[in-house]
């Protein structure tokens, strides 16, 4: 079975491993949401990718869910001895490594999909992990600065340092209108045979790939079906800070709502939590069939369970 | 008192350490080698400049002599995870954080002068350390490759992977002859009371810095007294592998060859050590003063003591 992911960071890594342990023997690709890269220190960071590559491949902090288990910090304390900044992203010493290797191939020419695959060559995370673009796209956010304004962030900035604290009036991914899917995007969604949407970020994560022109649309005329889970259980984001960035789209932040804002042109099943078996109905009058199972990834198993159930639901779909 | 100082690592630091101690009042400028400087994993590495910066600003791994106390190797570590290399070069976390501001410096447009400056605005070194050029300058060894036969390798290819274990048929700083002195270097000769060449390599340090168009005639020309201290102390080098470059140029490994290799028309005074005593007629011969005294850099006491030598030469043969 062939099965393409479209994947945010934390909670598309863990769904990943849910998944890989649920169909061990399928063929997976990932398309990574680059949206959030960012340069940091003159080095090229892409933190969604890495969290998946990492996670995959056994290097991820646990209880953090992103960066790297028994990590230091040197170079962040050296870097803040210099007065250079930022110091609100958390970069540790391990994870240094991974931006200075990729910089480095990228400033000899390579495209970061190549990179990625170098990358992974070490990690052997057992899925093919594509980034959505090998061109620049940033994901900025509008927000009103006290100071300045109304005024564009860049997304990091938005989530890690501001914490999503202010309104969102608009969330931008900015370069995505001119940017072409990476090699084998395309490719692996039409030879798919289900796509599944992790419960990431509808709008910052996979709003961020969808927006990558030929995504979509290769999506919704592979002809094979898409499934998704709710990223949002009893009207609140599972973890992060979706609703915020929802609100700036003006989606509720409810699981049918984010249902509909995928839309039944693209989305043929969605897997919401027995807390919102009451969405059911709603969601499958838009055209959408839905089905309310657990949805919390609170371990191995029950991360497990839900990518069975989202596999289920695509069969259900396809017969 | 101004003092112009040449210097390339550990000798010419540990050196300038004993001066600043000498003559605590004095307005120092150290002009260092930047042949030395290499790109490793696309970051700018600048070894004797920051051997300098580190030891007058007390970052120096002191027993080392190069490269930063308290040092960890994560980033190293990672690096080598991803199969990239080279592995021989020692670069620690706190130092790449050194590295990785530099780089994004100059990546910015800043000139290597204007980033040292930076750099050492943290580590207030009490000198003003200015690179030789802003220029990039590389030196190069000629070697016999058991493989490949003859061919050019970095400098630090030839010191730190092969540890000077083969023959140098040739030393050549790569572009020096295109490089223009830094900002305010030949300004500091002019203006300066004394010129001093501590006990670093003649070749690949104060050879290098002399042969930056400009550098030799302007101190050749200041009028002020310039005199070195030996590197070579009973015929070898007290420290490093100063002999096996000296060999590349046709220069014997000796006190009073290394003198008369500055010559006459650079070098008024030179000191040497107790033990080549026997020298002493020979340098004046040349048209050098020359004295004995003790050269060797054991404690910061004995260093200073030799710095206050130097300038008592100096004020001998301006007298």
């Amino acid at each position: 079975m062939r099965i393409v992911v479209l994947a945010g960071g934390i909670g598309g890594a863990r769904f990943l491993r849910g998944l890989m342990s649920a169909v061990p023997e399928a063929d997976i690709t990932v398309i990574g949401n680059t949206g959030d890269d960012i340069h940091l220190f003159g080095l090229k960071v892409c933190p969604d990718l890495d969290t998946v590559m990492y996670t995959l491949g056994g290097g991820i902090h646990e209880e953090q869910g992103w960066g790297r288990a028994d990590e230091s910090f040197a170079v962040k304390e050296e870097l803040a001895a210099y007065g250079v900044g930022p110091e609100w992203f958390g970069l540790g010493d391990r994870d240094f490594a991974t931006h200075i290797v990729r910089t480095q191939m990228m400033s000899a020419g390579y495209p970061l999909s190549a990179v990625t695959e170098a990358l992974c060559a070490r990690w052997q995370p057992g899925v093919r992990l594509l980034p959505m673009t090998d061109d620049r796209v940033e994901t900025h956010v509008l927000i009103d600065d006290p100071d300045e304004g109304r005024k564009a962030v860049h997304f990091q900035e938005y989530w890690v340092r501001l914490r999503a604290s202010v309104p969102a009036h608009a969330v931008v991914p900015v370069g995505a209108d001119q940017a072409k899917p990476a090699p084998g995007v395309l490719e692996a969604i039409a030879e798919a045979d289900v796509v599944l949407f992790p419960p990431s970020n509808p709008v910052v994560s996979i709003g961020t790939i969808l927006a990558v022109p030929g995504v979509r649309e290769a999506i919704a005329d592979a002809g094979v079906p898409v499934v998704g889970l709710s990223p949002i259980v009893g009207d609140a984001p599972v973890r992060g800070m979706a609703d915020k960035v929802l609100a700036a789209v003006g989606v509720e932040s409810t699981a049918a709502a984010v249902a509909q804002h995928y839309g039944s042109g693209l989305l043929d099943g969605w897997l919401v939590d027995l807390v919102d078996a009451g969405a059911v109905d709603e969601v499958e009058a838009a055209g959408i069939r839905c089905k309310a199972v657990p949805l919390m990834m609170t371990d191995a198993e029950a991360t497990a369970r839900m990518a069975a159930e989202a596999l289920a639901l695509a069969e259900e779909v396809r017969a």
